[in-house]
């Protein structure tokens, strides 16, 4: 398959770590400044603005400077291109069902 | 944070993958064996064995062997779990845009 990682691969794997949901969670609630994140991660800065990285890599977030404070927002179309891939499974999946459905009803009108 | 993995970071760690998302989409359109998810991919049959392995262990699959055929299933409840973390960032974020949405209107009003 592909040997460079695609947008989805970055997503995904940004989303494999609970301190990175936990900072993606606090962020759909609002924008915050990279302390406000660190705040309630018992972690040290460096490795919070290291997972920050990662999310910003990945597309899920983006982040701005203004003076000596870093604001981070969450990438909605970003989070969204994650999510239809999952909901694209689910109506392949709930498909399938409807036609077992339909198969085991004709079954049962013969 | 969490030193051990949760069932969360197994399944984003697993779907962090275009071959593992490859197997979760032919999946999803039913069963299938390890020979018939193997064919449409150019790698070796120990590297799909392996890459089904992280899939059962995040636990998106189950597999059965009958015989000598071991067939993999999709575990809908497991992709749910993924997909329910998703939906509530977004509603989240909707929440929020609610509210600035309610703020500016009444801010207009004044």
């Amino acid at each position: 398959m592909l040997n460079q990682q695609t947008p989805l691969d970055l997503m995904f794997q940004a989303l494999a770590d609970p301190s990175r949901r936990f900072m993606v969670e606090r962020l759909s609630r609002g924008p915050a400044s990279v302390s406000e994140l660190a705040k309630p991660l018992t972690m040290s800065l460096p490795a919070v603005v290291q997972h920050l990285q990662v999310l910003e890599n990945s597309g899920l977030i983006r982040t701005e400077k203004v003076g000596r404070v870093r604001t981070c927002h969450i990438e909605w179309a970003a989070m969204q291109t994650a999510e239809q891939w999952m909901d694209e499974r689910r109506k392949s999946w709930e498909r399938r069902l409807d036609r077992l459905g339909e198969f085991l009803a004709e079954d049962g009108n013969q």
